[in-house]
């Protein structure tokens, strides 16, 4: 296999199929098989945003998937920016259609007609709902596994409010929502606020989410963004004011998609395989019987015992009873990223420890009667990934006064005006990420047309 | 609200929308909307089957949504039995495609391609996954929630095995999972393998699994199928065997739709709306506070402490605290089928009991410090629920010696030979369900020619 230190894309490439994550034999472009490992994890993920949605008091729905052409043309920028990437279906038997259907890229023209039905007064609002479901992007650039494919396992929230204040609160509830998911996944990441000549089509502002990869190149995962009334008077979304006065909602969504898996393979893989954060891991521990010839009895029953006690820690925990060298095991299991791993041996036995190895190196005896310290380590390990990953961001965040091509994500003084933007964007190669959130003042010269500078702008090359 | 008793299919279309499980209004006839407490519902009738997955060693997987069309082609059988229900996906963008794509139907042609990868020898034998999707049919007949839908919530288990011994071994794990799964819901099922000419399309024979609804009419909510070597031929999926020989798999598959809820819905449900077993209840315990001025602050805290205390049995419970009257209160969630009902005033606080009434009406007092009785109580519910159905359909099942017009499930003497058989169709203008499982002989006379009869041919007019 490729080293990661060497080619970052092509280690990604292989990596995903290695770890039976996926298989890219599918007869349709950028359609991948979710193999069973890979479909947990994502599953797992799910189940996370799932659980911020409910602490949040957000419903979960199913709209369709196809979407009438009509409804989807009611919004003119979103036809504009989605239009040339929908896949149509015209026919159904022998029949044509009498109006054509897409295959949603996203929800909102699906949702937003129904939604209009649903509320009817201000004691409806805020209305907060959220799916997971398939969408589909007429990709024409080259694909990659789970980072641009065009079947896309998505995530998306959609919520209506009274007025614009009452949907940026929704935004700054988004944005800590993001905050607690990315980092239990070990991902630190960056918020910035999308220069309008890339915010998302129908959009009032985006916001979006990267992460860096090895290969200093930003990935989007997620984007919250603020419709304003975008949509919401195209769609008719209207509600009864306190004193009897008809308004149109304010909206806004958050949307991740199965790029969150192509970002955790990324930044916490190595030359040994993928590395999964506990969090979302279908095993976190993996015990490996080391049987001598005459004890694999004894063996086998200490690790059922401690398969037992660990479960009962409420974690995710199997015996690898295969018939494989423990060394064919252990590589195994690093390939697949399992955050801790545990020995046991007749010398563990005698000497009445368990030997843990963690995915990252990490190795330690542990008393056989303080199994519950397995908890704190898986911490730990957690906690070793997401500083690691935090401190390769911090080296490649540049903030620099000048514009000079270098690695990662740049900021530079920015006056705010679109063709400086743009002409940033042409001399370094790189795609504008926007602004920081905290709205910091940048008080130095634009670097394009010297005027005085209002943000800092980042930069990145980017997936 | 319409009667049930009085216009099963009329309740049945009102009873969905008024319990919020779906909203029919969406502008593409037979694509209903999934509202948060259907979707919930269905949710866990995923995990029901999932569980039931796991214990038999199947894996979860994700297959891509389109289909080529070439590979659609590649049963004969299969086609001419799908090719006037699929919708087709012939652009994307502005392009018209090379090859057109389908939406699947059900996903024989999508796995069996990449399975012929996965397998190669003996060793990979049996392959059992299974997958939960949208799939796609384009219904011409009259739609009606969760029963004959054009999007469709579908579970399908896909199995490879070295020979046809192997295969029925798995046809008889499906039988068992599927009594299983259906008695977690209160269901009785009819197993029935159908007659060669209303088999599945490709398969060598079909076993469908039908419910027998208020109307009298069956539902077929499950099958289970033996394809022998019909797809493996075709999709040239081989293996090596022991001796060093190359054979062509058996193949299942056992499939399962949305068509489950319909099924609960029809069969549990009554004048007050729907009764859910206590597997699937998104709620299985709700607290009705009955308030009187002055004791707010008590009742509301000995809810807490009631809720609490729930939760630890591991049931599902929250409290109702809207600004609405125990009545309505009742109303709504008898609506909603919650299993059961506490309510809790001043006066059961004094005589330290809750009053508990489940869904059927059964009303008891219980001590306040017997909570765990409430495990129990639900489980006798359930029970209740599963003896009066049990009851409904063995009344509604009538083996006869002549071929007369019966409301429900018919049984009648039959030859074998097809065209008595369509001969009965025709004649009751019922279906054929096809036989027993069991095998059970028949020494009547056929009810057509008179021949001697081989089967009991079951009958009924169904959805």
């Amino acid at each position: 296999m490729v080293k990661k230190s060497e080619d970052f894309d092509e280690w990604y490439n292989e990596i995903v199929e290695e770890a039976e994550l996926c298989d890219k034999r599918y007869p349709i472009k950028g359609m991948n098989i979710w193999k069973p490992y890979g479909w947990e994890i994502a599953q797992n993920i799910d189940m996370l945003i799932r659980k911020e949605m409910k602490r949040t008091n957000h419903k979960e729905v199913y709209f369709p998937l196809l979407i009438p052409e009509k409804l989807f043309q009611k919004e003119a920028e979103h036809i504009k920016g989605f239009g040339t990437e929908v896949f149509w279906v015209t026919h159904a038997g022998d029949n044509e259609l009498e109006e054509r259907l897409l295959l949603r890229p996203t929800s909102e023209t699906a949702l937003y007609s129904i939604f209009s039905l649903w509320i009817r007064s201000h004691a409806d609002l805020p209305l907060k709902t959220f799916q997971i479901v398939n969408t589909f992007r007429y990709e024409t650039k080259m694909t990659k596994a789970f980072i641009r494919v065009r079947e896309i396992h998505f995530f998306e929230a959609h919520t209506c409010h009274k007025d614009f204040e009452d949907a940026e609160r929704q935004i700054k509830e988004d944005i800590e929502i993001a905050n607690r998911f990315f980092s239990m996944l070990s991902l630190p990441c960056v918020f910035s606020k999308r220069p309008d000549w890339d915010k998302f089509a129908g959009a009032y502002y985006s916001i979006g989410i990267d992460i860096l990869m090895p290969s200093k190149k930003t990935l989007q995962v997620a984007s919250i963004h603020q419709y304003k009334q975008n949509f919401s008077i195209p769609f008719e979304i209207k509600y009864e004011d306190e004193d009897g006065s008809h308004k149109y909602c304010h909206q806004t969504t958050y949307g991740m998609s199965e790029r969150v898996l192509g970002a955790i393979i990324g930044v916490h893989g190595d030359e040994k395989g993928i590395a999964l954060p506990s969090s979302i891991a279908p095993i976190q521990v993996i015990i490996i019987p080391i049987i001598f010839r005459g004890k694999e009895q004894q063996v086998m029953q200490e690790c059922e015992k401690v398969k037992e006690e660990v479960k009962k820690l409420g974690l995710r925990c199997s015996i690898d009873d295969r018939e494989k060298t423990p060394g064919n095991k252990f590589y195994d299991w690093e390939l697949k990223g399992v955050p801790l791993r545990i020995e046991i041996g007749p010398r563990d036995i005698e000497k009445n420890i368990i030997t843990m190895v963690a995915r990252d190196g990490i190795k330690k005896e542990i008393d056989r009667e303080s199994l519950n310290q397995l908890s704190k380590e898986m911490e730990e390990y957690d906690a070793r990934l997401f500083s690691s990953a935090k401190q390769f961001l911090n080296e490649n965040i540049h903030r620099m006064d000048k514009l000079e091509e270098r690695d990662g994500i740049i900021e530079v003084p920015w006056c705010g005006k679109e063709e400086c933007g743009h002409e940033m964007e042409e001399r370094t190669e790189m795609k504008s990420l926007g602004i920081p959130l905290e709205g910091e003042e940048c008080d130095k010269a634009c670097v394009i047309c010297g005027g005085k500078g209002k943000y800092w702008l980042r930069l990145s090359k980017n997936y």
